[in-house]
């Protein structure tokens, strides 16, 4: 897919981080988009906000999408590397691309997804990058038990 | 693990389907239990009732228990094999074990979890094979939904 196109559905999951981290959450924003570009969802981690685990960035912004009949031609964004059970997500619903803002703090499934048929976009953003390596480095307990981490 | 205490485990994700099935959802049912034996967490299927797409039985369960230092020790009794998306889950979060109700009219990724360490217990249960077979044969297009199956 186009580039620019890419880092402008970034920065809706960018705005999504940016607020879980205003709220004392962890940092992590993500948005669904249709095939034909329309925004169907966006969310962001709300473990702090709503003591609720499943509430990562993919899935709160798939469950804010609503039931749809078809994942063809969708686009996840993420901030972060997708985590295995994000990954997972995306490749039972047969979302076709996945964008992420950045692999460097964390890297999560999305070789996984590339070799099982889904385009990955990995950006290197480095707004998503400084906000993670700052919040890990803040609160290495929270990020860990959102990564299942001892 | 003991084939017994499976099977009494399997009881609670069964009552959970059972109840999805009453209230018209999909009946998958799960249990997410502590290393102690303890119940930690229960739920099925929610597409119908909450037009919530990410509640699937295993998720439900996962976020009933609430936040978790560590799943280490912890078991996901689950009606049916787990999809992708619910193997992601137990696979990220490192959940030691998985007790899968039946595979025989759904077949997701509990392979994938036992060779990826996960202990692995497949019980072949009558009842709960009948359940999925007469909602599928019923619902077909619902189903094929909550799998994203086209």
């Amino acid at each position: 897919m186009d580039k620019d196109q890419a880092r402008s559905w970034l920065a809706t999951a960018l705005q999504e981080a940016r607020a879980g981290l205003r709220e004392g959450g962890i940092p992590i924003g993500a948005a669904l988009y249709g095939a034909d570009g329309t925004l169907l969802g966006r969310g962001h981690n709300r473990r702090v906000q709503d003591g609720d685990p499943s509430a990562h960035a993919e899935t709160a912004a798939f469950r804010d999408a609503g039931r749809q009949r078809s994942y063809r031609g969708t686009t996840m964004v993420t901030t972060l590397s997708p985590c295995w059970y994000c990954s997972g997500l995306v490749r039972q619903f047969g979302i076709s691309r996945v964008v992420v803002g950045e692999a460097e703090t964390f890297r999560g499934g999305h070789d996984w997804l590339a070799a099982h048929g889904v385009e990955v976009v990995v950006l290197d953003d480095p707004e998503c990058a400084a906000l993670m390596r700052e919040f890990v480095a803040a609160r290495p307990g929270l990020w860990n038990e959102d990564i299942g981490e001892e």
